[in-house]
């Protein structure tokens, strides 16, 4: 073990006395964020003004901070860009892998995925088309799914609900032998284990950075295009940055060299910026030792569970290679338990209809907090705590 | 006049000795902007965490952000919302317009408007197949080239490049009159000018915030759908944020009520706010002061210029109805020209191939700085300061 979680654990700001397990829905302050964000802001911005995109390289900086993403997926350099949300670059994946797989026109997914990388791809297909469609299947059925009527498959690696993993190497080659590309949205795993997209042999990738990665709220995306395609895929979203000579303001569209086509409009610095704050304390972080870290984690919180409160059902592989960093328990009454939890400083999050969904992330979080976690579970499920009015009423949004 | 500009000019950062005529391409730093982003920063995302999206209001701030930004485009309450970049609201709008006017498939634009808009097009026509197709005729050829053949027109009111502006109002009457749509792209004239989307009758309006409206690198843009069009456009870009339900997690996409359709991922958060610091001071301004001040800065401008330069020649209309808030000069040394002025602290920009592009915010330029402007000017071209090796070598961007 090369990596110093305490060390890295001392570089968040999280507030006293409170467990965080939602880092996978938004990852917490890191400490030296705030300095980052300020200093874009008052000394890039306010002092450069238009010339910041030269003198602060803030015209690189989507190219450069996806470099330090490549790393923590399984990434060839220069092969991944940061920018938009990851709803759009879903979009753009499909709509790029859908051009290169001419004739045929369904795209594959499971019902495991986020919805929005399914209504996205509702959207595309509508736009191009009767003949086109989306097909979703069970997430255990995909692989039996791949056939030679699908284009693309689109498949989100780790579920957001249960924390189920699917197994990228071996779907992506059953996609390639049937014909097909394979898109992997990786908004759960980016940060919670090591992904291998190049060894995974994946065409796309996809993946957002406001949840492990710690970019804060409505932190940008990522893009990954395997280099063997990097040259010759259509952006779709054919903006002017992805533009081959972006200052020149032709009249005609011309992509870019390689990942830099898939770029749109201007990036969001500022967020940019709070995202390499974030990445300072990834680069200390070695990948094997953050999976063995987490897995020792969420064994540690399902043995607890369970032996304290038999009515949580867990909907989380117990198999280490199909689970994610997050550990997931049904109860028809989640959404309140969730709440009298979340009263008591242990924060994870409710996802319809029924599963109570907790966050690993050994950068921040040890085995005594996921200790403390399990008593406070443990004494509001033993007492049904969670039975009372005001943790039944439903905030907007959760 | 009720709008204290003198007031407003206190309330940003500007760099000593610099004449920032900029601001049409990067907005200056407003004072109160760094504690604003840091309040965020620290106190909502720190401290709220997850809960921020609810106990910070994050979840309503592109609406809220929306409707301030209404005011200053003549847009009804409700009818703007903030989120991705420009160029994908454009492709948003586009998508949505065609399928509103079933049967035609061509898009009208100019050769002045913005390339990215003309990618975006190119890049939805190409998605949409062979029959559809981006027509662009000169500037000044829209009004003739409407006919019924044309399914929406799609221009940037003010020219980034002349500063030439259309008229709404009578090129989006006679794209009605032969049944085609309106989408009119404000880039260069939210902020600048009273723009009249409502009164204009446009049907579908975009803009970013990064320029007039001061909301830094990579600020949010903005999308305006016609209230008699929000409940039946399609967005295209169907996110799940812009799903009637999202926290339901339905498979199916179900656009939600009106102009909330046009939300597609999680927004901006850090970047908002710092566009909302801007916005307090766009809510002390009056849209028609802002007009006259601006009209009177860039005829003093124009006039001093002119006779003191007569190697400069005028790219921007006289005719002030024709006129946004920026002033352009063409020289076949443009660059060179542009890199002697911004050596001396006056700061504009150069746009291929030949345009010297200044632009006038009310806010934080007054007539002094255009004395000082008109006077470095002249020293340059009098005195053929601008003809040194140093700067002709073009930087990467400008």
């Amino acid at each position: 073990m090369t990596t110093d979680f305490a060390a890295t654990r001392a570089l968040f700001d999280l507030p006293e006395g409170m467990v965080y397990l939602d880092g996978n829905s938004l990852g917490p302050l890191p400490r030296a964020t705030a300095a980052r964000v300020a200093q874009t802001v008052t000394e890039e911005w306010g002092k450069l003004l238009i010339t910041g995109w030269n003198k602060a390289g803030w015209m690189e900086q989507p190219a450069r901070v996806g470099n330090r993403i490549a790393r923590l997926v399984g990434a060839e350099p220069g092969s991944v860009v940061m920018g938009d949300t990851l709803s759009i670059k879903v979009y753009q994946a499909l709509a790029s892998a859908l051009e290169m797989v001419p004739g045929r026109k369904i795209i594959l997914s499971d019902t495991g995925n986020f919805p929005s990388d399914l209504y996205m791809a509702e959207g595309l297909c509508r736009t191009l088309g009767p003949d086109y469609q989306l097909k979703t299947v069970a997430p255990e059925a995909v692989m039996d799914a791949l056939d030679d009527s699908i284009a693309v498959m689109m498949i989100t690696e780790v579920d957001y609900r249960t924390g189920r993993r699917h197994d990228m190497a071996a779907l992506t080659e059953r996609a390639h032998a049937v014909g097909a590309l394979a898109i992997w949205d990786l908004a759960h795993s980016a940060g919670a284990l090591p992904v291998e997209l190049a060894k995974g042999g994946a065409d796309f990738g996809v993946g957002c950075s406001y949840k492990y990665l710690n970019s804060g709220p409505g932190g940008p995306a990522f893009i990954y295009v395997a280099p063997r395609h990097a040259d010759r895929v259509r952006p779709a979203l054919s903006g002017w940055l992805g533009h081959d000579a972006p200052f020149a303001f032709d009249l005609s569209y011309r992509p870019g060299a390689g990942i830099e086509r898939m770029r749109v409009g201007t990036p969001p610095v500022l967020q940019l910026a709070a995202l390499e704050a974030s990445l300072d304390i990834w680069d200390q972080v070695d990948m094997a030792d953050l999976r063995a870290t987490s897995l020792a984690l969420t064994d540690q919180f399902i043995a607890g569970v369970e032996a304290a409160c038999p009515s949580l059902h867990l909907a989380t592989p117990r198999n280490h290679a199909q689970r994610g960093s997050q550990v997931s328990f049904r109860h028809p009454q989640g959404y309140a338990i969730m709440q009298a939890l979340i009263a008591r400083g242990v924060v994870g999050d409710f996802r319809a209809p029924d599963i109570l969904r907790f966050g690993f992330t050994p950068l921040f979080i040890n085995a005594e907090d996921v200790a403390r976690a399990i008593a406070i579970i443990a004494e509001v499920m033993q007492g049904d705590l969670w039975d009372r009015p005001e943790y039944m009423t439903r905030a907007k949004v959760t």
